[in-house]
């Protein structure tokens, strides 16, 4: 339910609003924005009934939240999340780049490629250092070492830096290091984990499950909103379906989808979603052009030899042209890419 | 197999290739434009061993062709198809935009939204005369009525006139009438009717089949140009995937995807693919960013009032609107809408 | 809607209902079995007001049918539909075995695996003539010689045949010849071939589509129970879904649905449901477990050398095991095999 | 690669290879089971040429094992996986039939559950103390406290008891208090949590992913026997598809895939795999029909009000019918269901 008080009701009156949110085992989320206050009564509490709140004091009108999340919902927040990333901003006119290789392999590998991002135009800087692989034999990531080159190169290039975090018990050490604790597809329902996040006031970029419904993913989200933790990125990197000339198929649908029933700001991964360098560059620009807040691109020095996902990843060169046509794109649209 | 003639190959050299070709029970295929001769020997002649060519005088080269379709791949016609269609061209520069009803529903309501569409910019018109209704007490068409009032539209502004063929027998009622005969994803797969429209040479839009693979769309595709008719579009239309926020999912990627694949024109129909009016704009950028050739769109003057599809029609405005966004973002990628 | 009349109703006021109803442009399906009469009112009338009905003489009451398919559903038609197929019977206590050859390559290849299949106790021959092929290069039937074979496979062995039929314009050929008209997954929403076999009396075996729900099958019986054909057998044949290591996933949910939404027979190919003839067998059981009124299975004898679907044939030593497996089952849950 | 050592090679012999193994970075896996001793070379060591053991003395010959996951596969392990669970036995003639609830609700709930299920003959007892819920604001178990009531069950009833770990940091508790650790469908892929299971030697239940292939369901497996832990339960649960009438798509194909691929036991969950409690008896014979090694049913006192799952819980009188059926079936093909 949201509470929305009257035009100018009194401060004792919000109290008792939130006073009885509370006793009736729900979270109170106050939104004052110059306009009439809006309490939202979040939880469990469907039998909880609307006149506990209608005949309260100072209460204008009680609504009814109908979709299964409230916080990460259009009519509990209306207006678009903004929020900063680096010296960008994400969420509003700005749209952000985030490149870097899938994983983190070494100091030199790390840094070469962050350079070359951040000359390409990137807003910020990706690389894993726990590495979530089908195999337990294939390649498990770098860990803390791998934290230290991130570090090293948000030093020598000024961009936030990235990364996946797989399970709780990575997460003081994830918060030490970085600016963005990345939630891989295969996590996106590891729900300890997304409230161990939700805890933290570090920004979120939680990607889409193989085969989440968009409804899911926003309950996801929610998970992390309960613990009050609002800087939170969606990013649709591909759902599995029958095709297999692509690695996964980009629902390009999501990104409007997303974008009306959320205030969050929504990403697109080219990369994931194609699993093709070839396809990238065509569904970064789908990706903008659709109105997503950024996309994020594994770029890879020598990608012929990566450790992971050579063949999705983009030589720097390539990922140079893709900048520029992003910003071509962006400005017809009315946008342009974070510096 | 693909057999190169050596440079200045005599017409003799050629017609015996194409004898051992039709002694093998295969099917001849010239390609001279300019460079060297090349006979494509398509059919079910896998048994048939390379060497039967290589001797042959005048052969440079004999090329096994690896795809299951041999007509529409690249490998067998490097370069894009490009034909005429009405005053326009598609395949090569130049976008194009189908635009019209679901259904004819009467002759005010067709020439209408073609005097509409025309304005705003479309290519082309579509109205469906003969409709695949799953419910068979649905509305299923104006029939011969129907297609009068498309060519009375089409005299009236010029434009071409598409509409879809659901049966064999209704072939030579449609190519009377029609610029373009459109086979739907339910017919995608109807292989009498691939067989019937290829001995035709009227233009055909191929939409793809609802759970069809990419190959698939091409191997239907082979089986309209092993008649000899190589006016083919192909049409992207959403997949049917898990996910229910939309009708069916866009798959974007089909686009480069397509493209790197076979010579032939794709097209996207975001009115399908999303089948809500509100993603309809965002997904027709995204499909001309992501390098598609046109789009063909659902336009109702009241679609609260359409006999079929209404959710997904978008009012004329919506349209003129559409078209001026298509055009900017064509123009961004070096290309133009067909006038 | 159905009109249920009061017990004892005359004769003129039935008539009178069927006339009210036709006036409406409805079409009338009478049900009198006994109990009281039911007038079905089948039809695009939504806009009919029920008040049409309730005041005429006679009515008991007017009940509004939900589905979006009305002759198909149990609520119009609560009983099982139970009909003849040779000296058999589907739809009841007995189960039904069809087996044979994906397509008829040659007259004793068909007449091999008749005597075959009937001796390891099959109730009926299935083998294709007109073959649905992705590629026009592959082998697509001997047509009308293929049915002359069949038909002496019939009179050698009292088996009634089963073959598929690709087109309406093959109609008068099929029925001359079969017993069963198959309509295949590629075909389930051919709305035109619907149609036209829903005019023939003549029993059809509809499969489902690739990527159809359960609604959409229930759909298409619809369109041919409304041409007043109602002996026709639902077949689940596998759909798409991701998993790649199966050629299709046997909805195996999809016996008890539809036994719970549908009065017709539903069977289960588990040739074409798994495309391995390895997992042929425990799916047939599988099959008959859930509840199953038969199965179609393909056997050759000779399946390396198959021209088509040789992967997922079996040896008629196989069938005839699978048969005693099938056997076996069908006795634990009180059927028995149709002699 | 998996080392082949000559009948009668020497200890010394069979050690040198470990050494070697060890060396390269792979790790030894011993079979010795009367016949040749077999040392599997586990890890990635792809570049680790055959001729490194090849040459060695008492090696008889070097395999090369093809597929991703090699513990779990049956080349390796070519044998049935047999392990007792409780009184019974999985993997070998007995069906396993595990039942209960979805949530342990209260201790009479669970107590007078388990008392049913035993009556009805159920092997085990399913009862979930920590849940995955899409929803944060949605009841999420009662954690240690359930456990107690588990423990109470056990002790009165002798069923061993099985219930779902849903993070590596609740692995002390849990193991202290059940013999089977559930690993639930959305953590398939939760990699950290199949290294931790695979560190005890605590009976894990798998459950397949959402969207999982059969193939990421053995390398998950994989991660857990790569860790030492060989008692492992497979689980399909059904996978997500385009089909809504039932909540998942139950995937039959799988039971004799994974049957095929793995000597691994393969279970069964009905209730999740349908959704809908009037599916689950058919789908449940099925299972067995298949070749199923066991099935896991959701059973509650009182489904409407279940606070989770009610729609596919059966009532214990169901439930009782069930096993009946199930044994019914078991016998047919030569199995019994552990008492």
């Amino acid at each position: 339910m949201k509470i929305v008080m009257k035009p100018g009701a009194a401060q004792a009156q919000i109290e008792k609003v939130i006073e009885v949110i509370r006793n009736n085992n729900l979270n109170p989320h106050v939104t004052d924005e110059g306009g009439p206050v809006v309490i939202g009564a979040v939880g469990d509490g469907y039998g909880v009934p609307r006149e506990t709140f209608t005949d309260l004091p100072g209460v204008e009108s009680v609504v009814d939240i109908s979709q299964p999340y409230h916080l990460a919902s259009r009519p509990f927040h209306p207006r678009d999340s903004v929020f900063d990333l680096g010296a960008g901003c994400v969420g509003g006119e700005e749209i952000i780049v985030i490149a870097g290789p899938c994983s983190v392999e070494s100091r030199s590998q790390i840094l070469e490629t962050a350079q070359a991002v951040r000359e390409a135009g990137a807003t910020a800087l990706r690389g894993g250092v726990f590495k979530p692989r089908t195999s337990p034999y294939s390649f498990q990531g770098l860990g803390e070492e791998g934290l230290e080159y991130m570090a090293e190169a948000r030093a020598q290039t000024g961009m936030p830096i990235v990364s996946e975090i797989m399970s709780q018990v990575q997460l003081d050490l994830m918060v030490k290091y970085v600016d963005v604790l990345q939630i891989g597809a295969r996590n996106m329902q590891n729900f300890n984990l997304l409230r161990a996040v939700g805890e933290t006031r570090t920004t979120v970029l939680l990607k889409r499950g193989l085969s989440a419904t968009v409804e899911e993913l926003l309950m996801s989200a929610e998970y992390i909103l309960a613990g009050g933790n609002q800087r939170i990125m969606l990013c649709e990197r591909g759902i599995r379906t029958f095709e297999t000339a692509t690695r996964n198929t980009t629902d390009i649908n999501a990104i409007p989808v997303l974008k009306g029933l959320t205030h969050l700001p929504v990403l697109l991964d080219p990369s994931h979603s194609t699993g093709e360098a070839d396809y990238v560059m065509p569904v970064a620009r789908a990706a903008i052009a659709a109105g997503a807040d950024g996309i994020i691109v594994e770029v890879h020095p020598d990608p012929a030899h990566a450790r992971s996902d050579g063949k999705q990843s983009l030589k720097p060169e390539a990922f140079a042209k893709l900048v520029q046509q992003v910003k071509a794109i962006a400005e017809v649209i009315g946008r342009r890419v974070a510096a």
